[in-house]
């Protein structure tokens, strides 16, 4: 009979696109009992769980909840529950997870309209409003920052042009929300998504999303059913909302974590840490540079949060990755799609936005280079 | 500025329908610092998991996984990338989980029909065996522990006429994996799915699936994508499989909490495990018998994890519940659509299956019911 031993895992230092390192005080708000996912207790803990989102998200948006799934669930849920089949969707594309977003509103029957931009690069507002002139969208979507190519996607004036022609606008934030700054009201996002394992700092398994009145007013207005049940926000919204209507069983220890980890936002403040985290970002590029290294996004449209740097030519950057882990428990990552065995990336998201990470990463990284 | 306080959750017994309650150990794994979802050891943790769910599950699928999405993600896994629209679906309906088959089987365009049994009714090998006479079926479905009625179906001989038409056999076991005998091969179930947050006692967050080599040939011969993304086996079984390619980010520490809770069974033992789940039941109902009180579903069909107990009349059922909670720390669960209101569910899953619980639920019942 085979042995299975106690858990057992390295002490890793996470600076790829996330997870990021998970502070302390969530992991220790994860060991707690469980309570019942309609325990009046749970319910009060989902309350605050919902307020501290509105916070994070800066939206007073009543329907801003956890998805029970990553990032990627909460995506599908922004774009499942608004898209019938043959609704016309615009959306940009300019990296890895523009591209998923047309693979998804493919698959709930869209009438895909599709701009491109170089992966690494961003979009005009007019890029937008000349697609749009071409063909209205009901449903427009963009990336604020591209995990895959570390772009920083401008906000202003998008929301206008998309509201002008009646259409509501989708925005990903997996990778700024809690990083750099992320208004929702502010900017007119309708509905915004993300992941908890990037700049929030909790572990993989919730997808916080949130979701304007208007947008609100499109789901309630559909003919048909969703087309995904699971993520069915019509059922969902009744379970998070005043009647607490049973749908699917939350995952309990993963809102304790989200909770704490919230409150460790709030407890810094947003100003703080998004100064935090660009004066990090700031240091790390000076570093690399100052190695001779190149970074693969101008600084103008450059995200603080994920840094694509090109790997340098007769450098194996998947070796040095590996050494990075194995020999200083390290972790970057390598490229996506059309960046794979171009570019690391690495991530400065959350509790892992540290100075000292980074110049450790350093002088790791110059270390390993010298030997190549 | 609102202060939000530490965490502070109240000592509950869970003897509800989930979820159960955690056994410290796994409560203890959730606190590991993470490791990356590429990272060598995770893969390593993966492979254990999957290792460890075949031996639950009693079978020798290669494609046995959690799903990343509560027992509800793995229900809608189960069926959405197996049905394509227009394919004959059947549906063994004898609860609410049964009517949560066709709602989902029908959001996937299936060609719906379903048989119809009372609550806390099991259907016969001849039930299904005349509705496929009637109309062959793709795929049927059916539901093993019922956790709103209590009931246990018998698995004797379904797979087989549903193999002879030339269908696959979808069987939910989300209350009764890890708690009585589930044997996915030697019955010749195609897909089966769970939750982990039942008899498994780790908390919600996972759901365990497992696809027979038959099953995965129909996944392969699909004609069209999976209607779903984030539920698509096509691309999970490769993240999974030999070549780790990235789908969503694993819920890390969830896997941790499984990995551990999983260990737990196997250092128990399946035979020792259903036999406590079994000796511990006969407690509870012999005591809720001694006490007057009316088991909802009879012996020959009863489910140990599960117990359904008619409120007697004149008490109110509701607020039992709440002095239970309230006053003992207690949870018991109430009814669910058909028998709302009219009985109390009462679970003996996983770790909650402890003598000293029942002895004390059945000692707090009375005195509380001896009040009304």
């Amino acid at each position: 009979m085979k042995k299975y031993y106690d858990l057992n895992v390295p002490p890793r230092i996470l600076l790829g696109p996330g997870p990021s390192t998970v502070h302390p005080r969530v992991l220790r708000a994860m060991g707690h009992p469980l309570v019942g996912h309609l325990d009046p207790q749970y319910v009060n803990l989902m309350n605050e769980v919902q307020e501290l989102l509105r916070y994070v998200f800066q939206t007073e948006n009543q329907l801003t909840i956890p998805v029970s799934g990553t990032g990627s669930a909460s995506m599908e849920a922004a774009l499942c529950n608004f898209i019938e089949p043959g609704d016309s969707v615009l959306v940009g594309v300019n990296g890895y997870f523009g591209e998923r977003l047309c693979d998804m509103a493919e698959r709930y029957g869209a009438d895909l309209q599709r701009i491109d931009r170089p992966w690494g690069d961003v979009f005009t507002v007019e890029d937008f409003q000349k697609a749009l002139n071409k063909k209205p969208a009901k449903i427009v979507a963009l990336v604020h920052a591209e995990t895959s190519t570390g772009a920083l996607q401008p906000m202003d004036g998008i929301a206008e042009i998309v509201h002008k022609q009646g259409g509501v606008l989708v925005m990903d934030c997996v990778t700024s929300l809690g990083g750099i700054p992320v208004e929702i009201d502010k900017w007119g996002v309708d509905i915004a998504y993300s992941g908890t394992q990037k700049c929030l700092s909790c572990p993989p398994g919730l997808g916080p999303l949130t979701i304007s009145p208007q947008a609100v007013d499109v789901l309630a207005s559909r003919k048909t059913k969703v087309a995904n049940w699971y993520l069915d926000l019509t059922m969902i919204q009744k379970y998070w909302g005043s009647t607490r209507t049973y749908h699917h069983t939350a995952p309990i220890s993963m809102n304790y974590a989200l909770r704490e980890a919230l409150r460790l936002v709030y407890e810094e403040g947003l100003v703080e840490r998004f100064a935090r985290h660009q004066a990090n970002a700031e240091l790390l590029w000076e570093g690399l540079e100052a190695m001779g290294l190149e970074l693969q996004v101008p600084s103008a449209h450059r995200l603080p949060t994920l840094t694509t740097v090109k790997i340098p030519e007769g450098v194996d950057g998947q070796e040095v990755r590996k050494q990075l882990l194995d020999i200083y428990n390290i972790e970057i990552a390598g490229g996506l799609g059309a960046f794979k065995g171009k570019v690391w990336r690495i991530g400065l998201m959350g509790y892992s936005s540290q100075q000292e990470n980074i110049l450790m990463l350093l002088s790791c990284l110059e270390n390993l280079l010298k030997q190549h």
